[in-house]
């Protein structure tokens, strides 16, 4: 199927809003991943940025933080936080709650031209820090002050607030439905 | 709504490919964002990694452009490549198919472990790049290239060939209903 290419220009818009809250949400791949590809826009305008992790993410945002660093962000990480392990469940939660305290001065500092909020998503739908209160930073917010937030399963009143909402949804194909992954058949 | 917070580590899969192929469409935002977000990662690893821009884009990439720069990515835009004006369709052709042939090239050389494709549906779409040999270039590249390819409307085969498909899909929500974007009232 062939589709013709535009001969317009596509219209740009004509709101101008002082900075805007992003909420990357789904089951597929990509929402911390397109926070951080906008990061490297920020960075390239000179803007502060801060990215405050609410979960603890094993070694696969080690590389991120590491250039985000390189590239004079601040990276605020929980350590040693969030564990699988059940019997950590209340220090996990005073640890989400700790990340929120942080990041809401962050926001309320004015300081950063844009904030990451990743997968904060997972400890507002765990209970663990409150979503009304979210919403409320988010909307009293410095007007320059652009936020992006991550996760799974983004609540209503979060989606509600946000300038732009995108589902990465996780697309089913060939491999999906073999137990085993299992590449294209010429190597 | 409260869920439950995971008390078992998921699984994490069973088979190591040695390099996949990505890709991220949908008519929402995110998906040339998250390939430069993937983009860090791999530049954190040390890999070389090389981005072929296949629209011109204005602007907005500049800025990812050059932090790519920066960190030692090799990036390959059309300069004065794809335009609005239907007079230079024909062009913007050309260039497209060279830009093909020049990633072909890259992928083909096994130089880099990371080969961003940045808006190449659109080119395949338009019936100006073959789709049947980006996938034949997919399926029968170096081992350790690692492909993403970004753009709406991924032509079937390309969602065949992929390892992980991503649909970013823009969800509707207050302010898509206005003419003029509205922000919250709080400010």
């Amino acid at each position: 199927m062939t589709s013709q290419p535009p001969t317009e220009r596509p219209d740009p818009g004509s709101v101008r809003a002082p900075s805007i809250v992003i909420v990357n949400t789904g089951d597929g791949k990509g929402k911390s991943t397109a926070a951080f590809g906008t990061m490297l826009r920020a960075v390239a305008r000179g803007w502060r940025v801060s990215v405050v992790q609410f979960l603890k993410s094993g070694e696969w945002k080690v590389g991120e933080e590491e250039v985000a660093r390189r590239l004079g962000v601040d990276w605020w990480a929980i350590g040693d936080g969030f564990t699988w392990d059940a019997d950590d469940i209340s220090e996990s939660e005073a640890i989400a709650r700790e990340a929120w305290r942080f990041a809401k001065g962050v926001i309320e500092g004015g300081e950063y031209q844009l904030v990451i909020l990743d997968e904060i998503t997972y400890p507002m739908n765990w209970g663990w820090i409150d979503t009304a209160e979210v919403v409320e930073t988010l909307r009293s917010r410095p007007e320059h002050v652009n936020v992006i937030l991550t996760g799974r399963d983004a609540p209503p009143e979060l989606v509600e607030v946000a300038d732009t909402v995108t589902e990465m949804r996780k697309v089913r194909h060939a491999y999906d439905r073999g137990v085993m992954a299992r590449r294209g058949i010429d190597y």
